[in-house]
């Protein structure tokens, strides 16, 4: 076995911070990236983990991200708290709006924040916890690089597309989805590529708009939508409101705009907050209760909860730290050290 | 051939109102529900059209709508407007709410509109299209009955729960889905009982939860989300939203209510507005132009927009008029001569 180094979620945070520090990056931005990089390690998700710095550090060394960018919010009487990220990473934007889109969401019962001009990195599920704990339900959404084709087409226009959803529980952690709206992610693709396993049916289309289960000829090809034309369609709703509509790139613009998908994408994205106690109106009593019961009925029949597995390696992480191995320690260290040089 | 008398939208609008009226319907409430059935019926939407009266009737016959009910629209300087439908059909509510709605929306950039007990008939997308004609985005549920098992679940919590979306375009009809969170509808799989065929793998469960593709053991059991886990949470955020968060029923509460799956549903419905000018902050130019090419995109590589079949038959409604068979006209003519009775 190889030796694990156990840190606690505050040292592994100050030490991912630093390296961002290290690579040119404000306080501001790197203390973002690195809370939410820091937050996938903790609950779980290699996959959007420490594992992920190399590639913000090669969107910055490309020039498409800007390390120092001081994100700008603009807020007036309507529903609309708009922050300018200005080239930044969409973390350092979102954390300066969250607090004026909780006042608007509760002066309103209702608010979106549109985020503009973004690198956007990792999941949306840090955003709709973070407004879910101030007790207001969320939906978060944003373009990524086309990739994805619509049903019945044969070329990548769509992005993967994620959304998320959260609803907020007095005595858990709260009711959270965040999903690719892509059949998987790209990553699964690329990890059937290198274990060279077949994809299952449905999942993508080779370069020619025929189906395949070649992951090399997926990767070469478009990815599908999950469930079909339904899935199609919610993929092209998140293109039109949180690309046009807030006035920022779709999908197949955010591609050109990169030349590749190796890089974190840029675009905008998409908050809406909903008061749940404003909107009851207290009708049937606290919506939240009502609500609890829902939920314990999904999991009395033995249906789980989405994020679960997600909220269980958090607890651990919480109480004993993160485990590191050697070779993640070693990479962390490394990227200290060299910086952008290490990804250029 | 049996003989087929064309009707103009006007007429078949007429007398489909004069026979709620004659089941005790206020003009109100008579006339908007006759304006969704007959736009189901125009636009080719057979299972949504004049098919759907004796299930009204049926409804009002059980005392389980108000027919003659004053809804009332409560608004504030908030982004939420309020519609109580006080018992009647939602589509009354809607037409109440709809100026309002948009009033707000151009206000503050967002609003959302909350329909609160009614009897919800017929499909969303009359909704969302009647906010795109005005310029607007929009997004609409609402739950359903418990007919649908949340994924990995065995037993019917969720409902049907369907989603609409619409965009406004500036020469054509706005971009419109509209479908259901559940693997299809309920009447999909009646239709299959009926013709004795059996149901595609994955559709349904039995009343032991194991997965059936009879559609008889199905209707005894549980539909399946569409989309698996992404499906059933989507379903799920529908019920909170549409349901908890609006102070009104959710599925299981709405099935309580009325004790079976054969008159239509009661429970709230909830739309939220955008205006995509306000959103874009013209940052990027017309939103509507960005979008237009998007969707050119879509259908260049031979995908198609959701909602076109239905488009075209509207078309030819319009111009050539409503073609019924003699039994529907008989049909028509029998509900209009004995109102309730016919369905009691």
């Amino acid at each position: 076995m190889s030796e694990r180094t156990v840190l606690s979620v505050a040292e592994l945070s100050a030490r991912v911070k630093e390296i961002f520090v290290s690579a040119g990056c404000s306080e501001r931005q790197a203390g973002a990236v690195a809370r939410v990089i820091v937050a996938g390690e903790r609950d779980g998700c290699k996959s959007h983990g420490i594992y992920r710095i190399e590639g913000c550090l090669r969107t910055i060394g490309a020039g498409k991200v800007v390390p120092d960018a001081v994100p700008a919010v603009i807020s007036d009487e309507s529903a609309i708290v708009r922050v300018h990220a200005n080239g930044g990473f969409a973390n350092a934007a979102f954390e300066l709006g969250l607090p004026v889109l909780a006042e608007r969401t509760r002066a309103l019962g209702m608010a979106a924040m549109v985020v503009n001009n973004c690198t956007h990195f990792s999941a949306l599920w840090p955003e709709v916890e973070a407004v879910a704990e101030l007790g207001l339900a969320a939906l978060a959404m944003c373009p990524s690089y086309a990739t994805v084709a619509p049903t019945g087409g044969r070329k990548p226009l769509l992005g993967t597309n994620p959304m998320a959803f959260g609803w907020p529980r007095e005595n858990d952690h709260p009711y959270v989805f965040d999903f690719a709206t892509s059949m998987v992610a790209r990553g699964e693709i690329e990890l059937h590529r290198r274990a060279g396993k077949a994809l299952p049916e449905g999942w993508a289309l080779d370069q020619n708009g025929e189906p395949t289960t070649d992951p090399e000829a997926a990767l070469a090809g478009a990815m599908l939508p999950f469930g079909g034309h339904k899935g199609s369609a919610i993929s092209t709703m998140i293109e039109l409101l949180a690309g046009a509509m807030i006035g920022d790139l779709m999908s197949p613009e955010a591609l050109a705009f990169l030349g590749t998908t190796t890089l974190s994408p840029h675009h905008g994205e998409l908050i809406i907050a909903f008061d749940p106690v404003r909107f009851s109106g207290q009708r049937r009593g606290n919506p939240f209760i009502q609500a609890e019961s829902f939920f314990e009925a999904i999991a009395g029949q033995g249906a789980r909860l989405p994020s679960q597995r997600r909220f269980r390696a958090r607890s651990q992480s919480l109480a004993q730290g993160i485990a590191l191995s050697a070779a993640e320690m070693a990479q962390l260290q490394r990227l200290l050290q060299v910086g952008l040089a290490a990804v250029e």
